[in-house]
C-alpha cells in the first residue's frame, strides 16, 4: 500500500452486503462524468439538470505496478435508466491489453458486457454468487438492469492499468436497454462514429 | 477453460453462503491427506482410525499458464482440532515467488497465517468482509478458529503454481492452538526439523 515495491500482508474490510468499507474512500462518477457515454445524451442532460446523482462508485487501491501484484475492491452501480438504457459503467480495456480480471457478484442483477478488438462479445448475466471471467483483450463493463445496486467485488494485475479512452472515442458495439419492460441487447447505431 | 492460450470470458456460481458450486467438483483433503502437517500426529492418527473426515475443499479450474491469465475459486475449512491444533490448509508458497492472491472471506472465523523466507510473519484475521492481501514471497495457510465453515473467495495468477514441499519439510514458524478456550498463536517447537 505504498510506492515501495515491497508490500506487507494487509487486509482490509468490505461489507458483504453494501459493498462498502469504511476504511477508505470509493472513486464516484456521478451523471455528468458519464457525458457522452449513452446513446441518449437529452436525457442525460435533462436528469443532471434536475440531480446529479451518483451512478457508480469504486475503490481504487494503490499498489506498486508489477506484474506480481494483484489489485482489488469493490464497485458498485446503483440502479437506473439514461433513456432506455441502464445504468452502467465507463467500461475499459486494461492498457496491458493482454491482462484479465475476476467479478465476483456479491448483490443485485446485471451484466458484464464484454468485447474484444476482434469484433466478439459476450454478456455475461451477474447475479449473486456469479464469478465472470474476463480474459486479456476484452473490455469489461457492468451494467445494472435491476431495482438494488449491483455489487461486484474484483480482482486484477496491478500493473494492468486502464484504457478508458477506446471506449470513450468509440463506444460499445452493443447495449443494454429496456424494451417493454424486458432487457434487450442490441446493436449500438453510434458504435465507431 | 482449456489447453489453449485463448480463453473465452466465461462465468461460474459459487454460493455466496455455502461456497459450493454445483459447476464442477472439489479438490478435497481429508485427515489422511494432513499426516505430517500437525504437531500431535498420535491425535492425528487417532481421528483418522474412527473417520477419515474432510478437513477442507477447493476449487481448482484449469487455465493456459499464461502470467495474464487468473485462477480464482472457493476454499472451505472446516471446523474442528487436531489435539490444541485447529484445522486449516496445507499452506504453500507460489512456484513464481513474488506472485500474490487475493482472498476474500465470505463466512466463518479464522486466520490467513502467512511468513516468507526471511522470517517475517503475519496472522491476518479472516471474518466474512475481510479481504487479505497475501503478497509474492509469502506462504500462506488458512486457519479456522470458529464453530462454521471457513469460505473464501481467492484469486491468484495463473501461472503462480503451488509448491507444498518446503512447507511439508520444513514446517510453519508459528501455529495457532486453543489454550484454555482461547486462540493463541504460538512457537513452532519442530520448525526447520
Amino acid at each position: 500500500m505504498s510506492q515501495e515495491l515491497t508490500v506487507k500482508p494487509f487486509s482490509m474490510y468490505f461489507d458483504l452486503i453494501s459493498g462498502m468499507s469504511n476504511e477508505r474512500s470509493t472513486t464516484k462518477r456521478h451523471l455528468s462524468n458519464m457525458r457522452g457515454m449513452f446513446s441518449n445524451g437529452e436525457a442525460l442532460e435533462a436528469m443532471i439538470e434536475k440531480e446529479n446523482s451518483l451512478m457508480y462508485e469504486f475503490f481504487e487501491l494503490e499498489m506498486p505496478e508489477k506484474d506480481g501484484h494483484l489489485l482489488f475492491g469493490t464497485s458498485i452501480v446503483y440502479p437506473g435508466k439514461v433513456g432506455n438504457e441502464y445504468f452502467m459503467t465507463k467500461g475499459h480495456f486494461h492498457t496491458i491489453l493482454d491482462t484479465a480480471e475476476v467479478y465476483y457478484c456479491l448483490g443485485g442483477k446485471g451484466y458484464m458486457l464484454m468485447e474484444n478488438p476482434e469484433g466478439d462479445w459476450i454478456a455475461e448475466e451477474m447475479t449473486p454468487g456469479k464469478a465472470v471471467y474476463v480474459p486479456g483483450r476484452y473490455a469489461h463493463r457492468s451494467i445494472n438492469v435491476g431495482d438494488e445496486p449491483m455489487i461486484t467485488f474484483f480482482v486484477f494485475r496491478a500493473d494492468a492499468g486502464h484504457d478508458y479512452g477506446t471506449i470513450e472515442t468509440k463506444g460499445y458495439r452493443k447495449l443494454i436497454v429496456e424494451n417493454e419492460g424486458k432487457v434487450e441487447i442490441v446493436d449500438n447505431p453510434k458504435w465507431g462514429v
